[in-house]
């Protein structure tokens, strides 16, 4: 007998859930395909939103008409109904409820992410949603670059905006709330300023000063939608160390080298490879030292959509070709203790017809 | 041989593993506890972070250590160096490792939630860190207060703030960017005017009327600790019909009589019960109509921590006596299609010394 699909998850938990079903929900539920039906199986208390935005084809259920609340029962009726062995499951599917099911003589077969490939491959309705999101992400990146703008520099070079000194944490709630208005959630955006912008995952915190770079991380997701945009740009008030202009440029051209290699059929390893070769050439080196690494250490970048770290990696790990469809961050930097860090972060379309289009629009420069 | 403990998740979707780790990380990684050893297994991203934040007790280890990258391969080596068969793992598991774990031999059983049943008992640093979310949420309720009191109402009934139409979502943005400027992450809020309050779950949207009740259920999370306040009020600019005045009555009246019998060693559905009791005796009643639910149609309250919904339930569900050290919400609520909700939501602490205090400290009226 075949297999058919199963999900039991929330819709804010798995985007595979928020794919599948065409809405997001925080209480889990469960998906089927099997047979010829879709189907979204829903609390009393969820059966309405279900109904009113579920995807094309699914059709929502109650619990009751499969049975009641109990989940074994409810999907082994649907097996049994439809004449499936069992089903398969995306990689993080729970265990305990794999394990029921198993006992109660269900085939329940685990399949390495990607569930649904064809989230790999972004419809025009897709972009659309990424690039809003994304515009918001620059909205906020540009409302940072006017509160930066209207800094002065205090005598010890701290930065003062409007009189009291500019905080990470200051900068960051005036590029969240920018992109709130544009109703994104932000969480986690980073803000590093000089040496703590050399840990690429450090959010940033404390008192910004001029002639220090500032890592700006800008990633929001969409309420409505549920796509990300994904954003980085570094820059400096005031007065940049040669060396910090230098990783700047080496990073720019890293970016603008690896966008134009970018293609169908490439594999995003290769794309990688000639990011950390452009900035090899610029003599910015790679290693780990005593107070951890240095240099270009993490992937050049990974797709974007319903989650904001998806499949295809760009990334030594990244061996399959790049698909036409995908939506893709490329991200170089460079991290050094004694200074910090530079990243710039552009999006990338691998446009079905075969061209490739920067989804970004926001400007490069350093100094502000 | 013994069991260990196992986890594979980022602090981000786990609270478990946030709480066993003591920090989180946007990507999966290993955490276990064996023979004498607890540990968190650290790729060289966010070594560093881990060692900076690793909850007291907690070894960090990078992937090196333990032979390299290879999952399946790591955690071979942590059972064979402390000598258990394999390990217990919570309810949701992700199902793929567990069959590649166990077709390596390891013993991997799933535990039922609460997977750390501990979390259900707060510390006093805990509850420390749950009021101060709290805080915050009462602070996003005042500023809406302080909204809604500045609004004028038009002719037809709309609010008016700042001359423009008061919408929803420009109140939502009031709250969620006021609790952020707090070090809040915030999303979901619901502001739900009118027919809206009819569903629960209903964010709300569009513009807000006079006379009709609002429903703003506002739960922020600290970005920094990670615990989440839960507070839910709801409010009349205008004159409120009769109707929306006897059921603020009755929720008023539901909440404070369950809140009163609170106490450890009574079972969560039984709190429920006082509460549905309470709410019936004031002639309201709940029922399915021909547009859905009516009346008390959701559990009374459930515990908060490092989830927004953890254990103990009060509920139908919530058969197990309550716990000293419980965090719980306490939130009744009146639903009724033809003119929209009513639901006040505190939060009660059962004190291990044995009283009950209510955490909530925002005041209590219908009508701004």
């Amino acid at each position: 007998m075949a297999l058919g699909q199963l999900i039991i998850a929330s819709g804010e938990a798995s985007s595979d859930m928020r794919y599948a079903a065409g809405f997001s929900t925080p209480d889990d539920f469960i998906w089927f395909a099997a047979g010829p039906c879709r189907g979204a199986v829903m609390s009393p208390l969820e059966y309405d939103r279900a109904c009113r935005s579920a995807a094309p084809g699914v059709k929502v259920f109650t619990e009751k008409e499969w049975g009641g609340p109990d989940r074994k029962a409810v999907i082994c009726a649907i097996a049994q109904k439809y004449g499936v062995s069992g089903f398969s499951v995306p990689e993080d599917f729970p265990l305990l409820w794999a394990d029921r099911l198993r006992g109660a003589g269900l085939v329940i077969r685990p399949e390495k992410a990607p569930f649904f490939p064809e989230r790999g491959t972004k419809s025009e309705t897709e972009i659309g949603m990424i690039v809003s999101a994304l515009r918001q992400a620059e909205a906020g990146c540009r409302r940072a670059f006017a509160v930066l703008r209207e800094t002065e520099i205090a005598r010890d070079r701290t930065l003062l905006w409007n009189g009291t000194p500019l905080t990470s944490e200051i900068l960051r709630f005036e590029i969240d709330s920018t992109m709130m208005k544009g109703g994104m959630s932000a969480s986690g955006t980073i803000c590093a300023g000089g040496v703590q912008g050399s840990q690429p995952h450090n959010q940033g915190s404390g008192v910004l000063r001029a002639d220090a770079p500032v890592v700006m991380d800008i990633f929001p997701r969409s309420a409505a939608t549920g796509y990300w945009g994904d954003l980085t740009r570094t820059v400096v008030r005031g007065t940049p160390p040669d060396i910090v202009k230098k990783a700047y440029d080496a990073v720019l051209d890293a970016r603008e080298t690896a966008k134009k290699r970018i293609c169908a059929g490439i594999p995003g390893s290769e794309i990688h490879r000639i990011a950390a070769d452009v900035l090899e050439k610029h003599n910015f080196h790679t290693g780990r030292g005593e107070t951890g690494d240095y240099g270009f250490f993490h992937g050049l970048g990974h797709g974007v959509g319903l989650d904001i770290h998806e499949g295809p990696r760009l990334s030594p790990r990244g061996t399959e070709p790049l698909q036409p469809g995908a939506v893709v961050t490329v991200e170089p930097g460079l991290y050094y203790p004694e200074w910090g860090g530079i990243r710039l972060e552009d999006m990338v379309y691998l446009d079905p017809s075969g061209s490739v289009r920067t989804l970004t629009e926001i400007e490069d420069f350093l100094v502000l």
